[in-house]
This record gives structure tokens, C-alpha cells and sequence, in this order.
């Protein structure tokens, strides 16, 4: 028996299929850093070894998803396919890749090739959406390189956001981070989307979220920013904020919006402390907020 | 600044940090099957070289998250841990396998203690919440072996599921698979949750889904099966199917709820057709439906 036409698959959706089968099964992170560089490009890889052969193998035709990461001058991202968006930006800064003369008039948000059309987010979806192309990895942090800074304009470190929030107090936490980067001997800055659960009038818990434009690219109810301070001293400091994606009074102090990391750590499906702890044997304190 | 003594790390969650460190910067697939094997395990290493000294890289506290693949004697899956459970569930049936003593009276619903606590889910999240535990690699496919039965009582293999569609319609389906793994050479199964939106009211599209117990576990809207038969002519045939995770009646033939490859890879994140056109180079037909 065979299904109505419209159910076979078309030979367009054939060759696409064939280009990115590769990346799938056996996973390389694409060399797509060409300029010059301060961050070395992050090289992991993952290779799948069979003892049985191909046809008896419960891996015969592949695994149908695994990580996406993409390593970018200024940061490193773990792209969720499902989302149209990332899971995790992570970015380092420091007092000198603060300075520099690039422009963000120069830079465009642009799609991100290395994703599956499926998957990907376009300037499209936000069109009319009324939501801005809000970075998750902050343009600005990144004045030290002209692609550095046109890389965070790619639209996986970017989901749609709240206008006033981007413009006002989400900037805020954002050059708070650089003021950080001049005092601390590195900064680490961890950037999310959150999808947190509310309780409705039946009593149950739900999770519901705007998804925008042809491609559903979803918007997250909030966002997380865990800046990692490493201080001189050598000492850890965890400073963890959550902000709703909706209008946040600018004049709000940025404390207000600190929480506990356990409560990201949970919500996010992601780990901070495990890590900080196994990489740093001098560690005399993590606390949350304070300077 | 300090901020108040609940957001300080506590003693314990320190330790827990700890012990899963490791697991998420240099992530190895654990070596958790002992028992005899008729699926070899799937290798699957990632590591991580990075040129500068940690001091100065962006990766010194490791990355936040990364794919998190479970090997187990009956099936492989991915773990997605802001859901509380698999992104997808891999099995590969066959006539033999189908066979054996094993009984699932004998089968226990235990929590994955190769997951972190904050993104388990336990049993006690299920207790009174209406829904059955629903297997995604179904256990009556793995008859064989009662230790291939029991890991797909795990709860990473597990979603919240209406009673009836599991005991139904849902349970019709995997009789299928069954059936059909007697009629071909090979028959893989890929099981997975789907969060699909609805447009409401405003006009606007948006995913809703109910969260579960404690930790939130994650109700799917909808359950999606991709069935990739391999003929004894070589031939490969896909059936992609989605039942919406709410009572179904049973006797509506399975046809119905065959759709295109194509918006189980949109919905899902995932890819499917890129990776069988990869490895089957005697691909002579891919079409979805069949008997």
C-alpha cells in the first residue's frame, strides 16, 4: 500500500538529505573560523565504532540527532534543533577584547548555514513577530574583531525577545558583565533560554511558550546568564541571573534578578558547579552575587 | 554582597558536583551492560583539546551540556535532560528477538542513576498524576533477555502517557512493529516525544505541555515512531507515525496516523532521511506507508 502523493519524499528534500547526512553520523566540528584568532577553535569530536556488522547493527542508518556544537570566534554554542535556537552561548571576555573598532552597523543578522533548513531560525520568522533579534552572546563584548562581532549576529545566538527587555535591563546585565571583565582576572559568561513551568487554575503544572514565524522558533519565557568570575585572588564567584522575556523596569537593581544556580542548574537541563569544581583545584569560595 | 543564605551552595550539592564533573567535560559512554550481549555496545567518545593554557581558554569550567547517549542491551537513546526524558529511543527488531522467557511481572520502574538528580525523573513523580509510565522502546520487544527487558523500565526510556492511548491504540502500534519485524530483514524503531504548537485565540501559535511531580517531568503533546523496514530486496521503507498523547480509539487503522517523514524531522529536531541515504547505497525506494 502506498500513501498519497503528498507523503512521498520529494527528490528536493532527498539532496539536502544527502548533504548533511555526514554531519550527523560521524560528527566533526566544521572548521568555519577562517580570520585570525584569539579563542583557539574548541575541537571535539565523536566517532562511533560497530563490533557487529553494518547490517545487524542497531546504528545502521545513524543516530537521528546529537549535539550541535558551533564554535565562533566569540563564543561557543550548543545549537537545539527543536527550538530554532541554542541550548548554551558560552563566552570569555577580558578587559582587552573589550576595545577595539568594530561596528555593529557593519554587522547582519544572518542564518546559520551549518543548520539544517529544517531547524534553522531566518529573519523571516521575526518579521512582524514583535519580538527583537535579542544576542545571546552580547554584540558589544566583542568590539576586539569586525567577524568576531558579525559572528554573534548569527541567528543561532539569537531567539526573540521582549524589546523593551533587550533595550533596557537585559543591556544593564550585559555591561554589567564587562564592567566584571575589567576587574576580575577572567570572565566566563553562560547565556540561555528558560521555559519555566506556571501553575494554572486546574492546579497542574504547565510549560507554554510563543513559537514565531514559518520556522516556530520558540521564545523563551526567560533567559539565564551565569557569569563565572575568576577572581586574582584565585577565588570562584558565581554570580547566576534569570530576567522574564517581557517589559522589565530598567531602574530594577541587577541583584534582584540573581537566584540560586541550583534553580538554572534544574530548569535548564544543564550543570555549572560539577564543572567549576573539577577544573578549578583553587577553589576557596563559589558564592552567588556580591562583588 | 552576599545574598541570602538559600542561594549559598549547600555541603551536598557540592559533593553531587562532584562525582558528576567528569561525566559532562570528558564525557565517555558509561560501561553499564554486564550481562551477555546480542547488541554489541555503541561506542561513542567526545573529547576535548583545546591549544591554549586552561588559565586563558573559553572551556576552563568545561561546557554547561552535551548530548547525553545511554547504551542499554535493548535499545540506545538520548537523554534530554530540561525534559526529564529521551530526545529518542532507538531499537532494532528482529524474529529472534522477539522471542524468550522473560516476563515483565518481573520488570520494576527504577530511576536512571546515570542521570543527575536535578534532571531525573523518579517514580514518585508519576504517583497520582493520571498518566501511565509509557515505554518508548517497548518491553514486549525485548522478550529475549530479561535484562534487556528490565532497561526498558528505566525511566529515561519512560513518558508520561494517557492510560488509554498506552493500553490502545498506542499498543497496537509496537504489535505492529513486531509483526512486522517477522516479514523483514531488519526493522529499527525510532521512539520519541513531540511538543507540537496550536494557534489560539490571539492568533498567535503556541506549545503547551503539562509538567509532572517534583521534578517536572515533561507530558508530550504528541508521540511520534519512525519505522525503517529493511526488505529482504534491499529495499528500505519508512513509516513515520504520530499519535497525539490523549485517548484514542482503537480501532482506527494505523494508516491514519501515518505522516510525512518530513514534519517528524521539522517537529522533532531530528534528522532521519539524511542518515539512511547515507548508509543504505542500495537504497532502491524510500516511501512512508506500506502495510
Amino acid at each position: 500500500m502506498r500513501l498519497p502523493h503528498g507523503v512521498l519524499l520529494s527528490g528536493a528534500s532527498l539532496a539536502v538529505g544527502v548533504a548533511l547526512g555526514a554531519r550527523l553520523t560521524s560528527w566533526k566540528q566544521p572548521k568555519d573560523d577562517t580570520g585570525p584568532k584569539i579563542l583557539q577553535p574548541l575541537i571535539v569530536e565523536a566517532s562511533s565504532s560497530i563490533s557487529l556488522p553494518p547490517s545487524s547493527s542497531i546504528a545502521r542508518f545513524g543516530l537521528p540527532g546529537l549535539s550541535q556544537l558551533k564554535t565562533r570566534q566569540s563564543h561557543v554554542l550548543s545549537y537545539d534543533p527543536r527550538l530554532r535556537g541554542p541550548a548554551w552561548v558560552l563566552e570569555q571576555l577580558n578587559g582587552e577584547r573589550l576595545q577595539g573598532s568594530a561596528n555593529r552597523q557593519d554587522s547582519e543578522f544572518t542564518e546559520d548555514d551549518s543548520v539544517h533548513p529544517y531547524h534553522r531560525a531566518t529573519n523571516s520568522d521575526y518579521r512582524g513577530s514583535g519580538f527583537d533579534r535579542g544576542h545571546l552572546a552580547a554584540a558589544a563584548n566583542h568590539r576586539w574583531s569586525q567577524k568576531a562581532m558579525d559572528e554573534t549576529f548569527i541567528l543561532s545566538n539569537v531567539y526573540p525577545q521582549n524589546p523593551n527587555l533587550n533595550q533596557y535591563a537585559w543591556n544593564n546585565l550585559e555591561k554589567s558583565c564587562r564592567g566584571l571583565s575589567k576587574r576580575n582576572k577572567n570572565v566566563y559568561v553562560c547565556t540561555g533560554p528558560l521555559f519555566l513551568p506556571k501553575k494554572e487554575a486546574d492546579g497542574k503544572m504547565y510549560v507554554k511558550y510563543q513559537v514565531i514565524g514559518e520556522n516556530h522558533v520558540a521564545v523563551p519565557t526567560h533567559f539565564f546568564k551565569v557569569v563565572v568570575l575568576e577572581k586574582h585572588s584565585g577565588e570562584i564567584e558565581l554570580q547566576p541571573y534569570v530576567m522574564p522575556n517581557c517589559p522589565v523596569d530598567e531602574k530594577t537593581p541587577l541583584e534582584r534578578f540573581l537566584v540560586p544556580i541550583e534553580s538554572i542548574e534544574r530548569a535548564s537541563g544543564l550543570l555549572f558547579v560539577p564543572n567549576i569544581l573539577k577544573s578549578a583545584s583553587n577553589v576557596r569560595a563559589i558564592t552567588a552575587g556580591g562583588k
